[in-house]
């Protein structure tokens, strides 16, 4: 408020700056020449920071662009799990959560994808991003089901297995209606059989 | 029949046992010590064969492991294709093709799924492969859709996708069982609405 920062925390402003100018470079240069071309004088250069700063940060390029996707998905996790009305019933919750991840994977997917994927796969950080979204989906299916909204014939951890397998078709749709129409089907799966 | 076999028939028959040897013996590896390690000298000491005579065939340890990776896709395909009964309704035989479709999935994904699919990951014959299969699977949808056995508010082209997705679910599922019960919940997404 009115007190003047300590001194570490304006450190760590500066540092949390730098790092966040270096990811938003890597981004706008992958946006512009494609994933595979950065480099470290590029990245410092459309950061407009110095190349000997930059590499204090980051030892090459792979680790900007590690860390700058770090960031999305936490960014993208972030706006799942807040993006629903903690109020609502959970199968509201889980519609909504369903439908946001989906157009995730679709814009996603037409910006970066296969690309992305290739240099990426094996990350840490993709593997907790994805055990974090799959146990809040595979959560809100439980809610669901002893709500009575879900079948109760198949456990709710091949339930999650499935939706977060089916919704990655939303990256190869070719229009946001199709990425609805694609999770009303998911959703269809996870419901009671009618008899 | 008795009818002795023209001269470019023998040439032919004895390439083609020759490349499957070579094939054999690649998967032997393969199985053996994993993907990476597998080299021209190890395949044509495994099949038989004099290294000269493999390097006739195939320029590299990665052309065997296409070619091979092409007969196994091959033969799914006909498997798929083949262990429908044509007199069935639609949707059974669209059931019984997803089921096997899920255990190869389940099956392949066990033994060398994420290495595999790095190595071959845009060869042009899966590419292929996958677009045979689409279409098969999408033909069986639009009979059953016909039937009135499925929904038809979906285009099979998009029931197709997600189908497809699901099922790749097959991978990381941990028993028959579950993969049984993933197709069960992906048919009930493909299903009309109760309403």
């Amino acid at each position: 408020m009115g007190v003047p920062k300590l001194w570490t925390e304006t450190i760590d402003a500066h540092r949390a700056a730098v790092r966040d100018a270096a990811m938003d470079a890597m981004a706008a240069l992958v946006a512009k020449h494609g994933l595979v071309a950065v480099t470290m004088s590029q990245i410092a250069e459309q950061a407009g920071i110095g190349r000997a700063t930059l590499y204090k940060y980051f030892p090459d390029a792979q680790a900007v662009l590690t860390a700058w996707h770090e960031r999305q998905i936490t960014a993208h996790l972030d706006q799942l799990t807040t993006a629903v009305d903690p109020a609502a019933p959970a199968i509201v919750r889980l519609q909504a959560v369903l439908q946001t991840y989906a157009h995730i994977q679709h814009h996603s997917a037409r910006h970066h994808g296969g690309e992305l994927a290739a240099l990426l796969h094996r990350s840490e950080h993709v593997d907790r991003a994805q055990q974090r979204l799959r146990a809040f989906v595979q959560n809100l299916i439980a809610e669901a089901v002893q709500d009575g909204d879900l079948r109760d014939d198949v456990s709710t951890d091949e339930l999650a297995t499935y939706c977060l397998h089916a919704l990655t078709a939303a990256g190869t749709v070719p229009s946001r209606d199709a990425v609805h129409r694609l999770v009303a089907v998911t959703l269809a799966g996870l419901s009671a059989p009618p008899r």
